[in-house]
């Protein structure tokens, strides 16, 4: 699409005319790729984008690479959300067979989109329904009834338990306006992940389940997360939008994270731990707001003594 | 049924003999409803319901319009909830073609009950179970493995994330007894709902989502809730029963609020929070119980320097 | 298998030769079964284990009684999640008819395993699978899309709501190694089970609803829990592995527990109450960590009046 024709859809004006063919994060964006910029966080991803365009504000633009168009908004989030419209996925009701490598076995009931391709030795069982474009890798099962969305991609070695469901839209809105979830999301090799967990694609880009890592039931990851090497999620854990853990990171049971933040490897964060900033790694924390463990439990104590002196 | 019927099966004596076509609550019941009061902040429903009969103590009998009829009970709970096992519902097996508005698609893997309807250019995927005399307006498109119970009814516009549930039973047991669940789920226009979320029927009357209402993923909604207009409810919050949300409210992440309490227009509770009695609109809340949420930060900071003093 | 050649398998020598049929908690094994010892919470447990064999480390060996063989191991866990993989399931995409007693129905597109009976009048609805071996016993209604996975055990006048998965793998890693879960779920009479819970199968023997539980929606019942009769459990509770719940239990919204705990029978966890350690029955607890209200709550006001004193 040319980048006139998607300025037209937000009235703005073009100073080029090049061809964009995707939207993306200012850190993945390509010279055919359309991004933009409205949370400081990103500064950096700013200065260093390759996107052939970005819409931001105009206080803003004086950071971007000189290469990369400005497009320049009042409301960059805003006119972004209006722009994924343009690229929205058109999902479907017919099915197709999928390709099935050597010793593939997939359940009658299931259903899958176009294009999918199933690995060597891999088990889709009854109810599962698999989105069009979706790769599944070699030596994975897929419990009953569960559903991968489009584009998605699952690596060797995984297993899914049922009712799980992958690549959902991440909760995205401007206002009123949907931002359309145009990535996907990606679990590598050696990935288990448990019944009931959604995880969301991710806004633009990809939501990362990295190999390894073990997640249990009824957890939400939500869109952009990354979740570490060998990282252990307990049971209903939430993690917001844009979290990202370091490896070997343990999540204890309903703890959650605030979004758009970081946490370093190998930090623990004790069951019911609610996370408001980043973390650094290799301590452990807990509480909400989370703070080390060890200060918790002085606050805990505090106030039980505090009851017990009047 | 007539009432005399009804009245035999919970053992008690009828001074009249109409005709009950349903059960309902004291605010939606006409002339051919019974209803019931047990729960005094429901006391001016009470006085001005329309019901043709009520079960009720005998001390609130006085309160009831001269019109309906008393049934004295001692537990009208209990004796209601006897009473819905008269008109509970007869789940089956069976599956059935439903009618197709003009560009309606539909998944063959899709099951359908009795006197389903299908607006125009709606689309319902793969593995979709939607149960009797269930309505789905226009343009609505409703993901893999989504189920709806019977006698609910979708709107314009929705989207619905799979996985999720909507129209199960109500929480509701006397004791050992249980309310059947009568009422059913709307959900108005324009709205959207995320991937394994579980809105409960009403037990009598309607839960209802309002019209550009947006669901995360993960979300209970109890019996009777009413999201307001425009409200936005995050991943993995939880809303007992008869919560009644106004307009344009956000509930952040793990949110949730004990049951027949109301919540005011514009009203923010952070995430975590937990709201245990009704809360005025226009303020921002948090924390458990949930307090204006200046008054929760100055909570924590105050325990904090409990410990630092120390 | 002999021992000698599950010895083997984890690098051990072994003392006897005995035919080793199934792997069991040292309360449930027989002269047939290997169990290990690892927590000194079942230190009464190994006791009186008749266990034809346990991997134990040297110091508890002098405990085990001197019927049973002590595989000796500085790792017990590990070798015996090691030791798991030798019993693991193979799941499959291949569907069977299922045995009907009189009066079962089952849906056209529900999909089912080897071997599985459904009992007298019960109900199996649309897109859901039962999986080998399951059991449902008698008057038993499955909402649609249910899963349940191989070898659980459903008794007579129960109800699961649609998205509930019974006998996912617990969660249960030695490290990277996963621990295979051998056991089930039994589920007996007259239980209600809400939509979209997750009650995972036991590592080692059964997890265990008891008759006449009720349960909410977005419900986590970790491996090895045991749920008391009539014990009545609100949507999103998270109980850890192992947990133990008395008789009659409430346990409110979102409340949880830590794993391997007993709460007594007709105790009381107030919504978001954190269980951390074992509670004596007939009493009400709430908070995190949990204490008796009364105390949590005087917490709560002292709290408030640190803050206003200021």
């Amino acid at each position: 699409m040319k980048l006139s024709d998607i300025c037209k859809h937000i009235n703005k004006e073009c100073k080029s005319d090049i061809e964009i063919k995707n939207l993306a994060t200012l850190k993945e964006a390509k010279k055919d790729s359309l991004s933009f910029f409205h949370n400081s966080k990103y500064i950096n991803d700013l200065k260093t984008t390759k996107a052939g365009a970005v819409i931001l504000k105009e206080e803003d633009a004086p950071l971007l690479p000189k290469e990369a168009v400005a497009i320049i908004s009042q409301n960059p989030y805003e006119d972004m959300a209006k722009v994924t419209s343009l690229f929205k996925y058109t999902p479907s009701e017919k099915t197709y067979n999928p390709t099935l490598k050597e010793g593939a076995r997939v359940a009658n009931s299931a259903n899958f989109g176009k294009n999918v391709v199933i690995g060597k030795n891999s088990l889709i069982m009854a109810g599962c329904y698999i989105g069009d474009n979706v790769e599944i890798g070699d030596n994975t099962i897929i419990y009953p009834n569960v559903v991968i969305y489009h584009n998605c991609k699952i690596g060797n070695n995984c297993t899914i338990h049922s009712g799980t469901i992958i690549g959902s839209d991440g909760f995205g809105f401007a206002q009123t306006i949907k931002f359309y979830q145009i990535g996907n999301v990606v679990v590598e090799d050696n990935v288990e992940i448990g019944a009931n967990c959604t995880i969301d694609r991710a806004a633009l880009g990809s939501t990362t389940i990295k190999k390894g890592a073990k997640l249990d039931n009824l957890i939400q990851i939500g869109h952009n997360c990354e979740i570490g090497e060998y990282s252990i999620i307990v049971s209903q854990v939430g993690l917001s939008g844009s979290t990202i853990l370091g490896k070997g990171v343990i999540m204890g049971g309903q703890s959650a994270t605030a979004g758009h933040l970081k946490i370093g490897d190998r930090a623990i964060i004790a069951a019911r731990g609610g996370v408001t900033k980043s973390l650094e790694g290799d301590k452990t924390y807990g509480g909400f707001p989370a703070v080390e463990i060890r200060l918790w439990r002085k606050m805990q104590a505090a106030l039980m003594r505090l009851v017990k002196r009047k």
